[in-house]
Order: structure tokens, then sequence, then C-alpha cells
């Protein structure tokens, strides 16, 4: 039982794409318990598609493309199948309805060439695509089950999810062993002081299997079994998991997949707080991020990006003494943006970030990389300083993290109080 | 004149290692006028490699392996490689002394393991590792030269640098010709409605191949030729430019690889204004991109995330009768913010956002993916309607994108006063 992926683009192979998605599909097969054992990139040629596929089906129970499904002439995907499969193209009149509505709710004009996207080989069968316009479909050749999927990112992992990962565990249910994975997500710790902390690595590995994936929010360490049985697997990974949390308890913000800014929002949700963002070095990062989850408007009112003093003084009230003594980067600063905008605004947490974000900048008592966030709350005001990198997004990114991180534990107090 | 690429480890087929030494060997070959066409992934197992060499070495003039060199049980290329050569492994004395050599040259104890790559397949040609215990090794065979090389990508790419690529430059110094590229990246348009504009696209085909790259940002266009001369290839990519500059100008925001951002900031820097940013539905991205920028305190003040209408009266002074009337999805209520902020920070510019992001919120009058875009400059306000997407952080970036492209025509219509 083993899966092979053919993922066709030249930009996979002009250099300046990176194959993200064959990892992620890695990822998502390997958890459902099918082993990948080859990727294949080719171009959008149509001669190296028909190769690629003839090769896969002859080796494999399991193939998966991307790429070459759009709307252009460079789009040579589904034609290679249809010469693959010896079969006509054939328009699908559900599939053009789909793009016909997909415009008509945007309200504009479609382009003539949208239409080209409703021929699909013959007798194969549709995987819809629930965000774009380029259908997906499968069909089985030789034993094995091909599925043929647009190179788009988003489009792709949403029709895996909905449509390919289900059909395939009803399938082979019987042939998938049990494989479980776990993600426990922390933040605020460098990998190599959590490798540390984790030591000896083989206590834990004796249950699961361990791997350290670092992410711009922090690093995660994901635990995988594989197991005869779910009770047996489950049963190894609550195992790892209790050493581990044992270890490095306080950097965890959560057990399972939700990011750090779904952690806060759902504890926005319970509590029914509201919060607002003062921004200096971080400029709208934070606020992006609290609003990248759906239903934000019932807890972020509102924010400042206070990137000049001016802006820091007038509109926030931070205090020109303040401003004048210990400068904008300061534990003083950091407490006054945020309990300026948590009163400007009238919400129950007030949160700021002002540090260095680099590249130049900085100074040898504050280099590129300091950060203080605040946080004003119905209990008072915490303020915390950090110094990460040198790179000015990355750094934006940790600020930011190291923000939300604060807003979540003075949450967690509110909590238990 | 062709190469494949065999990259070869376990942790790129389980989903936990993106495969960046594809991308940069591809970019390398590229530039020395050597075009990758096909890439196969295969994990530590001597019958694939083995396969995958066989069929490589049909096809291509070039191939290039990389990876499972390393000392540990599971590094099998080498002696795929002796099988599919039909030869022998012997022990290669000066692989030995540069191994013992590492070593003592870093005061440690060997493992008697490392000595283990000494043994190399009879008769190859030794390629030195500068970093490294692991050499690399090349070969000829069916016409074809193969280069065997290791994963680490630091090791990988000194070797290439160091011996292949001069060793094919002067192998092939005939047959390669000069490869250039350049993008042309839009923003504000479908792809698919771009490519009608475009049409007929073999007559800009003529000169250069045309690749469709969509991004969040808009779609890049990219103009590729493989030439005899510099001169010849320069030549190709004006005539196709200019082609394409014709039909679809007014959506170019960039020839070369400056990201909208960065146009926008230029522009601002080159004329010394400056800008604040009112944001509702991108709550905080727009300010966020402008300042990933660096010295983006020169032209950016501030800004004010109006979530809520609260905040988008108490702070911005958007009229209550707007927001009542018309509601906070709308033209007015875009141009008050706008001015709002520009009067509220004191900028030349005032730059906001209102919409619906979704995935909810929508009604059939104001559906989800509608957004309101407004500048307000020294000559006075406009605002820009679209229909975007159905997915919310998608939407985010559209609308974000959509503002930074409003506030670009504005200083272009500035700079030409």
């Amino acid at each position: 039982m083993k899966a092979e992926l053919i993922t066709i683009g030249d930009e996979l192979l002009n250099g300046t794409t990176l194959n993200t998605n064959a990892r992620w599909l890695c990822n998502r097969l390997v958890r459902i318990g099918i082993p990948v054992a080859r990727i294949v990139t080719v171009g959008d040629v149509r001669a190296d598609i028909v190769t690629a596929l003839k090769h896969a089906v002859s080796r494999n129970e399991v193939v998966i493309t991307t790429g070459g499904l759009g709307p252009t002439h460079d789009d040579v995907t589904k034609t290679a199948v249809a010469e693959f499969l010896g079969v006509p193209m054939v328009e699908n009149t559900e599939v053009k309805e789909h793009i016909l509505e997909l415009f008509r709710s945007r309200n504009v004009p479609m382009p003539e060439v949208n239409l080209e996207q409703a021929q699909v080989p013959a007798g194969v069968q549709l995987i819809p695509n629930p965000i774009g316009t380029a259908p997906g479909f499968q069909f089985e050749k030789n034993r094995a089950i091909c599925f043929v999927l647009p190179g788009v990112p988003a489009e792709m992992r949403a029709m895996m999810d909905a449509a390919v990962v289900p059909f395939l565990q009803t399938r082979f249910r019987d042939k998938l062993g049990v494989v479980l994975a776990e993600d426990i997500r922390t933040t605020g710790i460098f990998e190599s002081r959590l490798f540390e902390k984790l030591e000896p690595i083989s206590q834990i590995e004796r249950w699961a299997h361990l791997a350290f994936l670092p992410h711009r929010s922090g690093v995660d360490l994901r635990l995988s079994v594989q197991a005869k049985s779910e009770s047996e697997g489950r049963e190894r990974l609550k195992k790892a998991r209790t050493l581990i949390l044992e270890r490095i308890g306080p950097f965890v913000y959560e057990v399972g997949e939700r990011s750090l800014e779904t952690v806060v929002a759902d504890l926005l949700f319970e509590l029914k707080k509201t919060v607002a963002v003062a921004e200096s070095c971080t400029a709208g990062l934070v606020s992006h991020l609290l609003t990248n989850v759906p239903g934000s408007s019932e807890y972020l009112l509102g924010g400042v990006v206070a990137y000049s003093n001016a802006v820091k003084q007038q509109v926030l009230g931070v205090s020109g003494k303040t401003l004048s003594t210990v400068g904008a980067v300061s534990e003083e600063t950091a407490a006054e943006m945020a309990n300026g905008v948590k009163h400007l605004i009238g919400t129950d947490f007030g949160l700021s970030t002002t540090g260095i974000a680099g590249p130049s900048g900085g100074t040898p008592e504050k280099p590129v990389g300091l950060v203080f966030v605040a946080c004003a709350g119905p209990n008072g005001t915490e303020v915390r300083k950090f110094v990460f990198h040198r790179e000015r997004l990355i750094n934006k990114y940790r600020f930011a993290y190291a923000a939300l991180n604060l807003l979540r534990t003075m949450l967690l107090s509110l909590k238990k109080d």
C-alpha cells in the first residue's frame, strides 16, 4: 500500500518555487497510514506527464497529481490525462454551472477562457473545488486510483481534506494500520533549549516518534505512532505527552491543531472579553493575526498603529516625559501604550508592542531584536521583555506572538480567578 | 541538453522536510543554461535509487543525485550506485586520510562508523567535500554524466559551486546558451482576464516563453528566453515585454523583483510623502505590509484599526449618519475613514479599507469579498470597489493589496504633476 505524487509545473523546475505541496501531501498521507514511495516533478509538458502517469500506476495503489489545471495555455494536465486514458475531452455541465455561478456571485463578467475549465477527460469522476474554478477529478487504472488536483495550495488542501482523504480512508479501511499523531505546540523558547529540556529524548521515543518543527509562532513537537489498534496508539501518545508536559509545560499553548491566535480567540470568546491593540514595531501584525479568526469582531474592537512618537503621545496618551527619559522602546512606554489603547477604545484588555525590528536602529543598550510587550487587563498591567533575532520580518512575527502569548497567560489567570 | 535530479531521503517523503535542495539546484543549473526536465524523489531504498538512476541516464545528459551519503545504516546511495554500475565497493585512501584529518583537526575521537565513508564504488572520480566527511563522486554512463552529492545543503552547495558547475561549463561550453528571465508583476486583475487581454499568446511566445504565476499580491508574468548570446536574449525579452505592456500596462506595478509594498515605499521615499492607514476588514495588514520595508518609519507615521463602528466614529470621525444610512461597508465610509486618519495622524495621504472578509456576514447586496478602498491625498480622495473571494485570509490580502495599489496610482499621478 503505497502512494506516488506527481507534482506538475515549470515553476517547480526553473528554481523559483519551493515544492511545498509535496511536503504537505506527504504529511497528510503518512498521517492516515499511507506511505509515499516516490515524488516525481515534471514541467507543463504533456508527454512528460503521460510518462509519469504510466510509471506511477504500474507501481503504486494511490497516485496524486497536482498542478497544471489552470485556465491558461501552459496548463496541460487535463489533456495529458485524456491522452493517457485514451479518451476524449468532454464538457461537464456541473463544472460549467459552478464556474458561471462563481462569477455571478462576484458580479463580474466571466472571461471566455474560464469555460475551458469545464472540459474534462471523458469518464472521470469530479472532485469539487470549494474555493476556485479549476475542478479536480479521479479515475482508476491498473488497480491504482488516481487523483488529479490543482496546484494552488489552498485549493489542493481543501480538496484533499474534503474529498480525497475521506475517500481513501473508506476505500482502504482494512489495509491501513492506525497512524496517530499529535502536535504539542510551544512558544517563547528556542528549539535548542527545548531539546535540552526534553533530554533524554530516548525515554520519550520509547513511546512515540518525536520531531521538532519550528514555525514563526514557535516550535511544534510532533509525536507520531504507528500502532495495531487505536487504543494502543492513544495510550502510547499519552505516555509520551505526559513526559513532555512534565518537562516543558509552561511553554505549551496547545496540544492539538489550534494556532496561538485561535487559542487566544477561544479564551476571549469564552470569557466574553474584548481587546484593543497598540502596535509600534509590529505595526498592525498583532491585529491582523487576531482577526484571521472568523468572528473576531466580537473581541477585537480596534487598535492603533503608533509608529511615530507623536502618535504614541497624541493618540495613545503616552507621556512626553516617558518618551524623553526612557525612550519609546521601554517597559514604561509599553505599559502606557497598553493602558492608553484600552482606555481609548474602551476594552477589557489593551495589548501593546514596542521594539526594534531591524535591520538597523539598534544600539548596544537596545539591540535589534529587543521588544517590550505589555498587556493591561482588569487586574493590572504586565510587561515582558525579549531579545529575538536580527531579521526584520522574523522579528515582527516573534514580537507579535510574544504579545499574543502574554495576553493568553493573562486570560488564563483571569479564568482561574 | 537537459538535467534530471534524484533527491534521496526518507525525510523528503514523510512530510517533515521541504525539498530546498531541489529548488536550489534548479536555480543553479538554469542560470548556466541547463534546464531541469524532471526531479525524482525516492527514499533511502536501494532498489528505488537503482531504478531512478536507470531511467535518468536513459533520458538526460546530466544527472545529479543528493542525499544518502551519511555514515549511518540508512544511507544506501553509494551501494545503490555500485549495484547500478555493476562494480564492487573499494576503500579510497584519499577519502580515508581526509576523514582522519578532519577528526584530528577537531580534536575529537572518531566514531568507527565514519571510516565506512571511505568506501566508494570502484572506478568513480571523487568530488572533494570541503565541509564534511561524506565525499561526492561522478561517473559516466550511457552518454550521461552523473554527480553524486551529499544531502546536507551547505555541503551540496559548496561542492556544486567548487566542482560540478565549473566542470559542466567546461565540458559543455559549446552547447550552453544564455538563459535570461524577467518578471512583469501585475495586480488587480484575475489570471483568466489577464490571459484574455494577452491573446494571442503565440505572438508573445515568438520572442520569449511566458508563464503565469499567481501570488497573494497578484499575478506575475515570467518571461524567459534561452539564447545564443546575452544581447540576443535581452533583445527578445524586450520585444516580448513591449507586446505585454501595450496590452496590460495599467495593471503592471513592476518589471523586476520588487514587491508592491516596496514599489509603494520607493515612491513615498522619492516624493518624501507620509501616509497613515485606517483599516477595518484588513485590521492592520496594510500597515504590516507597509512596514516590512526597512526604513518605513520615514513614511508610515501610524494608523487606526477601526474594526467596530464605535472606533470608526469616535477615533476617525466617520459620521453617524453615514454609518446608519449607507453602512460601514460603503464608498462614503471608506472616504471618511481615509480623510479621518489623514487628519488624525497628520500625514500627506490617508489610506483606508472597509469590506467583508467572510466567511460569513455577507448579504445579496454586500457579498463576502466586497471591499471599498479609499485614498485621501493632497489632490482629493479616490475610492475603488472590488469583489474578490470567499476565503477570509485570501480576501484580507487581496483587500490590502488593492489599497496599496490605489496608493501607488495616486503617488504616480502626483509624481507626474
